[in-house]
């Protein structure tokens, strides 16, 4: 697979893991909108790749893992003169259509919460914005010593609509927290990051950090496919329901799933104290 | 505006920053029935007014943020000859005008959570009971280094009901810490408060914590008032519902708030590197 | 009461407590199927019982508060002739058998969440798989600091079905730490689960942590029990909904549980500088 | 009582029913402002007191139960140069200026529906856009043979508003019929109404229509008040939430509505043959 | 099996089908303690016996489907001296032992909507009270032309617990009928039932009505039960739930479902123009 | 736009009118793969085409809607050698990929109910299985007098995935009547199609019915699109969440709304006697 925006590289040194990496370095990794539509077709695809079990998530370059819109780019569609917001636009079609772009702007962040493989990210240098909004989809965030965090939106007028607001407090535990970096655009860094469980931990340098984080995602490639997706669905539909709802979708998401044969298998290997190794899926 | 419980007062030093103090000092700020309802007038005047864009609430005086509800007063109530509860009242009857009573109980102190600005704690010494209700319907808590803390309520026979076992575990996440403090009604102080992500910072005294908060006031206060108050709401909103729900609610919000002047505002002025002003709301 | 997997005793030294003992040492109090609807029929009895306020629950021996499902013997029901999921089994029927089966023990670990009164886990040693389910469906987690946690099921190819994925991230608040340990089976020692909340405490020795919970107990149970089961029932249906709801149940729960003479048994006591006491519940 | 746009009565001939009557019925009983804050301070104080048990609503005048929003008057504000809507105007701050109009308005028609008491209305005549919004939030609803309905909104260039398009699909069954009518602002009539289910009766004149909704008014006031309270409220609690939700409400709300000794009165009456008379509420 | 206060039978006629009598004719089949616990044991068996495909649930004798509770027995506790609510007890703890019965008593009733099967209710004569809770509670109600339908309750003194408030509305569309008959306890026949969907069809005597329900349940016995059961399920949990989430419980539901042999059988049976048979289940 | 399996046509007797129908006549216009992805193509593209502001959908020739999906074609998948479900398959993972199918299936009728635009569909002669999937998605029915319907999954052997479940009962009120229909599959025709309130009318033949539908999409065509489309949308969001919730968005949402300049074209226009013309959307 080649795309325009992105690397996507399976190292060998990793089994079952894909590597994908923002590609515009030069533009501190900034996203038009070509690279969102981009990034739902990647994470669609590894979604249901037999090849991949767990996904890593970097940005190139040495300087930031994505400094969010690319504002220059938006800030000219805006003042241009194609902008939908023109003085003779009638506002409530420009709502309607502010609203279609929004919906497929949150579709491409989505995808990396609905990508059926854990999503590790590697946040480094300066994470603004929309790289808050990424992450924050993400199963597990890792950040080396030197990152620049904010929730950047209201330094630019406007609340977070990728998913920041919606999903950053079901990341981290202290809400106060939350209200207070989105309220302000306050930079936080890795101390902070790992304080608050934004990230789970904090590496001296990009490159410990991104080895770090294949560590993890091959780790989880060794485990039965099954599982480990299965563990990643149940926990994103309880996390958004309540305690009865979660458990009653566990048991019949479970009832197709305990009839794999990965069960046995483990088992087995445990028994005869040997590796296991699972099918595709 | 003059009111018999509270001190309003607008700082010249921090523009756009309201700042009410609870002003019972000899009675360690303890709550009497006029005093919730003139709170409930106040936040809801500040929610609406252009000239206030963030919200700082203290306690007066050197002991204590608040005792929580005047016990002696309502002691009196409940023991004296008015009370609802005399023996030859219906139960049934009594429940309803107890729940009609802390209906309106609680639409006071959610109307701090319901207020369009965010709303900035300071507490010190004694933090008791309503005193936590108080502070969990606020955005953000800043302590001091001798606040001391307690989910008063199982102390005096009964389960909070002013959305203290609503909220708390939803401002800090470790739920096991918010049964334990809530069941035994033990004291917690300001490093504990700090660690669970209670508060957001300590500061050494009354002074200093009360300075934080304006100044933390004042810095959301020269953002755009369109997009922190959209902050504030679709945190809140996200909170409650699910991640879908959350992400759809945003895309409509923002349909009308994107259309603001205010973003180009801000984009210009970054460009051209100076300060934004935006206009009151 | 005799059971015949678990001690259970009501120490002298603290009133209204119940200890609860997992005691199948010498296979790390590993669980086989009588033993969860035993743990039911004990939580069930204990949930009504008018002498018991608090609970405490212990695994017995050094080694383990429970290594979780007796996989051995749950393999040899597995891979033996009676496997409901025989060559010629039809995969529906299976699925449905398999239903009701995690139904069951589904409700056996809610039997805790459900106890109207509080309940104190202590872990020690191995707390695998079914001990993370069963300690999350608890209201206070205490450990030793030589714990270690894991959950362990993706080892045997499988996402847990009996609470964990449900109740865990509701817990802590670092939902990247869950996700993580979940996805990974990798195991957890005590600082861990004291930094993002999972337990409240850590002690050096089982004696300690047992003693601490039961002087927690025993703290709970000196309350009004009115207050304390209302208290802990406020909490859990308020995790689950939105503050609304919560703020609504409160006041209609509370219609019945202020008419308590414990109220004004607790204010007298107060002004009486005495302790109160309350009538069994 | 006295109020500036409705008449408010307690006809003699039926026990503890209040008769309130909108009364502008040379404008067709069109709503201008002030009208539906008087509106829901009646509701309010209605709901809690204790003279009052079951409402009935109706319009003055042969022609309507009410035209709905007074257009004329509104279009004047909305075309006259006070209009929040100035082509200076920010459409953000114009936006959250309606979001509080707006909410207020809702608070207004939902007084009917929070109101403790049943609310019966009358539909008689021309009853379009807020009168079929004021007649979704009632209880019951009774009509004229001569009625004329209209869910008029889009006819103006809008979606309704005050609450049709949330409440009427759940006080009807069939959503296909609820589309129709609401897309297209077509009539209805009193047949149509009846077989629908949107009323329950159908009267040849508003006399026959008014004395049957007092006679049903005086039947429930003839019935315990903490019965039939207790039942509306179990009854929208339940409208709005899942099976679980609505068994649980009703077991915690009747833990305190069955202590009274409305039913032993009731039961002793039954026993005794006598018509039971119960205290005010 | 044998029960004391049901019948229960397996007409040789109707394959697959159970039928369910209560049996205390003498009494109008009214429900003493004994009874709802006897009621859950009956349709928990037969939830899981592969025997049983569809189910319906009559009353003996010609007079009532029931009665409801049995208000005398009922009453002679509520008045006896073993009262709960003896003058000297306390509220609180009064309300919690409520709770727990009417749990238990909510329960019983419900274990006819979680019962696995379809179960088809006939309502003869007289259907007060608790017979709605429990019609309510079933799939598909036929009824006798002299049934005499009351949601009672309010009639005693009460609002209804036992789920008729919270499923009534959920089973027939028009809200503002089930509101009129909830809050005045007045009676509705056979003609109003069906027209407002509480029934399905109405017949002339019970013998017609029986085999009519007895017929409709063989119907949904010879289809496949891995289907039919299913669909059950899927309806009950989608009524609960946003179209979001009851689409993704399908599809999950489904993939462990369509994996049944009973899809290609029924296929190949339609083609070949034979009746299929299906395994039990 | 050209389809394979469909026509599009743009009447011009009905301005704003699409008319999308069916089109595999000879095989009772039954549904293979390639048709529901072409389905949703088409609606994605009618939601935002300004042109077009409703949308009638029918089935091609005399015979049929849709007989539902292709059983025989669908079968030959099933049985033949590619069948996912083949003897060495892991049923697991059979489990995922066919939950990926079933989630993609949803999508596309779903398609229609996510149209930005009212869908009105027209039943003629044969309407199963996903025939009733696809009207329950759709805004409004009408009927011709031959229609024969039927919820026809249980006769193969399955649950219904693609909707009905979830959507029939939010249609029609009476829940029994779905389940009798869902359980049973029985045929039932237009007269009892409009008495549950299944369908809107009942039409002589397939070219009244279709006239009558087109009348009715152009008379939403003439409305403003502002209005109409935001009365779907709000209808649909309202019906799966509380009245609370419905009320909140519809406020949100029409704060951009009511911003546009087709409320004074109404109203001027309505002052003024004449028609209204609304620019597109």
């Amino acid at each position: 697979m080649s795309y325009t925006h992105f690397n996507v590289s399976f190292p060998a040194s990793h089994q079952y893991v894909a590597h994908v990496e923002i590609n515009r370095p030069d533009k501190l990794n900034a996203f038009i909108e070509g690279m969102w539509l981009e990034m739902k077709t990647i994470f669609d695809d590894l979604s249901s790749s037999p090849e991949v079990r767990a996904i890593v998530l970097t940005g190139a370059g040495d300087r930031a893992f994505t400094a969010g819109l690319d504002v220059k780019a938006a800030s000219e569609g805006l003042l241009g003169k194609d902008s939908l917001m023109g003085p003779d636009s009638d506002m409530a079609r420009v709502a309607v259509k502010f609203r279609r772009t929004v919906a497929e702007f949150q579709e491409c962040v989505s995808s990396i919460e609905r990508c059926e493989k854990p999503v590790i990210t590697v946040l480094h240098g300066i994470t603004f914005g929309l790289g808050i909004d990424i992450c924050s989809a993400a199963d597990v965030r890792i950040c080396t010593a030197d990152v620049r965090c904010s929730v950047k939106e209201v330094d630019i007028g406007m609340a977070a609509d990728a998913g920041t607001l919606t999903r950053l407090p079901k990341v981290v535990g202290a809400f106060g927290w939350v209200k207070e970096v989105a309220l302000t655009a306050r930079e936080f860094g890795a101390e902070e990051s790992l304080r608050v469980g934004f990230v789970n931990a904090v590496h001296p340098s990009k490159v410990d950090a991104v080895n770090a984080a294949l560590e993890l995602a091959a780790l989880m490639g060794r485990k039965s496919p099954v599982a480990v997706q299965g563990t990643k669905e149940l926990l994103n539909w309880s996390r958004d329901r309540s305690v009865a709802d979660g458990l009653r979708y566990t048991g019949v998401w479970n009832s197709a799933a305990v009839q794999t044969r990965d069960i046995t298998n483990a088992l087995l290997s445990s028994l005869q104290k040997r590796t296991p190794t699972f099918e595709k899926l």
